[in-house]
């Protein structure tokens, strides 16, 4: 069951293979200059800080439905042991283990792969068991800080949240940047909230996973055409579920991670953020979201922050 | 074994218990107000970004010598797996098995106790298996975000590391203030560089462990005196390996920890942040430093950024 | 909430502490001399082995009910890795993470107490997360070999498989004795089949956990009386869910464990023994089911045997 | 660098392809007949028990030479947790990371391939980080039970333990048997014992690693010939270290899991065993070592029992 020619005909026009030379490993974050950088710092004026990152706990987003993403697991190694004999500073050390997707994470760029490539045309076979992934693997990304836009396509529709299963366009995109009062630029990270993740911190873990909104195959060409750096959501899979396109899955990953090398993020809380950008009358923020570097990883935790 | 009088008196001058009221979770942390914030994005002048987290990999700092405090063990869940049929896109997933405070990480406040007690009071035994940290846990922490400033101490004494044994005392973290330039103020994050990772990344691991420079128990006064919101190093243990006073293990944790409930870091990588200091003549920048908010967390791994 | 009188008065007619001595850790195991095990091999006469333990693997019977007690995790360290070069011999390897009592499983005298008391009386707080259970680990347990007698209750009351809620009494193990045609003694390893596994088995993990059959507070009078070794059935948590008596949790763990020192394994799958007793008639065997020796380990995984 | 003429020369004269039909997984095992368990049984006099795996803990023997070969992390989930109220019975929990063949372990038929095949010419490819091993998993094995037979090798020679990097003949096993006073034969589990272990259990993990003492490529030939159905020693990697032929690794994996599909043991204890044979001067006994059957596993931990 091959891909449709819709598909490739997108893919076609937002390919970067081959932009940034034939070695390179990290895709559009090469989009994200000094210059960048020290426009998004001077977006701060507030100096409030919003979390982003949902809490890491056993009890988190993942049901089971994706094999092997398990939930974190997080036990003692020791708790208060007078390491040094009784009346000593004791201590107490903790473990995980953990999907590396399981909770808010960055997908990496050897996240996926189709027809047998990844990003910038590297063999699929890249990534082993032994080596995990070889090429832009997690790690490569580097420090990840940038202006950050909010586009709140729920709040733009005046909605709590959007209803499963419905398509972010890119109109939608263009009606919560008009909502943003500014023009999605290079190097941007763009956050789009859908509300979603409202159904799991109200407990309902099944109705956060299905049905879903997410991003419609039309928007990669929308970030595409902006040179956007990153894009994350507040959804499980980022994408609609059920497909957009049926029997078409996971069309977006297969667009931002393998054609443009564009990193995108899953399970951020931007709840707190909607309320904040709102009460301050503005949508754009330094985001620090740099993922924990593992060697080889196709994805990894982020703790990302919106600094106002 | 007691711990002695002289840890007893220093303990007191620093302790901040009831200083943010008697629920207080995160101590000094509360130095860091959005003022602090937005003059720590004012520092922001190059937008050069340095990122300080060693690679999480098997090939970790650990070397059995912490029971239980195992590097990451990172695999493959699924390689290029077809899950929706053959020719469709393929997704490549993994898991990790790690101690939170095996790499860079932040030991949160709950990491030690003496006499009973943790941070602002509360009873040790709050630490359980089944609940981890009920008080403090690193999730607790919130986003970490601060100016940071880095002591160079190393460079300040002209030497490429300092040796294993080495003290830090308040005199050397003078000087260091000296060639950085700046001073060390209300809600600053410190990053105090010996050096002794390079024998990490250079590849011997035991020389990293053992002997190691480390902190002064004289230094917990010269942070309490300047509000200092948190404070790393580049060393496994932070403090001084063997202990400065014989038979005295980890007083330092429990002076930062416990007594004034300041977070501290270990195993942070200033070498490339010590060069790119030197070479823009500043040691101040935005530090972007927040905890994977692990509930119940009695440490963290983190991927700390300075923003320059 | 105290246990109630009833409770306590059964406990006190079936309690071993010090009956095979003050430093004893094992229990009932102690009553496995090498005359039963002489009696045991002698029982084989088929040559048939059946095996009854699940299978492991992430789609196990745990359904996230009990917190931590996770399903194997299993994953690949390496696929078909030439670690010697090209052309070499290429190696597999795999590592889990697993509930130690999450499938078919003893649980060790540690596993549970009362009053501060486990077996023998010993402090309950000397299990500890750094040491995990410093007396009566499982790995003190030893090789577990007896005869084994498998009580088919189902069978013996005529139907496929026993109501949820069904509480297996001391004359429901009466009657399936005398199917059995033979009587439960001195070091023998009792099943008790209810067919409740069957539930998992046909893929309805939910159903499998509540309600439940299991035993009565009743019965371990009756396995005290015949001094049995250790007793193992095929639902989830051994005991009858929701209790026999209101708010009564978890009464037979506390006296089979912590009063009798006896083992009790929980998940065992009963159903292709049941099928060969019937069809070789006879309801004993040499029972093969030594716990991985883990150490301090409350509970450990088991592949028991049945040998007819 | 292909495998040497001679290694081809040898694999031909043991290989099993085909010999349980084209389907089949379990190779050497359905050679444990009915009728073999039988006489095992029936070797049981004593009534003693002899436990051959080594503990299971963070001390293991695993030195971080094979990677992702963990030595198991275990901890606690819960401690004395009164889930249902205060005062009511208290429960512990554990979990455990370890890797499949990090103790005491049998190597399933998945383990190894050369040439891109494993046992009964399947592809080695169908070991998949998704599914692991498709064919001859370790839970196809099953139970296993059967005449164990000690082939003493330190002893019949004389010595405490073999010397590092001593090539066990067929010669030494010729030997050994002699002895032991039996013959070898169809459907026996051989266990070798070199002595090896000693250095493990005298806390010397390195010595135990490396040199050791092995068995020799030309042993395979020799439990050929006796139509033996699996093969156990107390090394840590089975085979002489540094290897017989130079540069060729693991020949003896390649030619026992490949060529003729028959299992085998590492790290297993054989010096109690060896005490016990010695004074019943016997050294034949129903050996229990059923693999804990993990769904895929190209091997698994398993607590064998001697029943003598």
């Amino acid at each position: 069951m091959a891909l449709p020619p819709e598909f490739h005909e997108i893919a076609k026009r937002v390919n970067n293979w081959g932009r940034w030379g034939a070695d390179d490993e990290i895709g559009t974050l090469n989009l994200i200059t000094d210059d960048v950088v020290r426009r998004a710092a001077a977006t701060v004026t507030s100096g409030r800080r919003i979390p982003l990152a949902l809490p890491l706990q056993q009890d988190g987003v993942q049901t089971g439905l994706i094999p092997g993403r398990v939930n974190p697991l997080h036990t003692m190694t020791s708790v208060n042991a007078e390491l040094f004999g009784p009346g000593t500073v004791a201590t107490s050390d903790d473990v995980v283990t953990m999907g590396l997707q399981a909770a808010t994470h960055w997908d990496g760029l050897a996240h996926v792969s189709h027809g047998g490539r990844l990003y910038n045309g590297r063999p699929a076979d890249s990534v082993t068991a032994h080596a995990r992934a070889a090429f832009s693997g997690i790690e490569k990304a580097g420090p990840v800080v940038s202006r950050g836009v909010l586009l709140d396509v729920a709040r733009a529709q005046g909605v709590e949240r959007l209803d499963g299963g419905h398509a972010v366009t890119p109109e939608d995109l263009d009606a919560a940047e008009e909502l943003a009062g500014t023009t999605v630029g290079e190097g941007d990270i763009v956050l789009v909230r859908t509300g979603q993740v409202q159904h799991y911190l109200e407990g309902d873990k099944e109705a956060y996973g299905f049905p879903s909104p997410g991003l419609s195959v039309r928007t990669p060409e929308w970030f595409h055409a902006r040179n956007v750096a990153a894009v994350a959501n507040d959804t499980l899979t980022f994408e609609i579920v059920p497909p957009e396109i049926e029997n078409l899955w996971l069309p977006v990953h297969a667009l931002h991670l393998v054609e443009m090398g564009m990193p995108q993020g899953q399970n951020w809380n931007l709840e707190e953020l909607s309320a904040a950008c709102a009460e301050e009358r503005r949508h754009t923020f330094l985001l620090s979201a740099t993922p924990e570097p593992f060697v080889g990883g196709t994805g990894a935790p982020v703790a990302p922050v919106a600094v106002l």
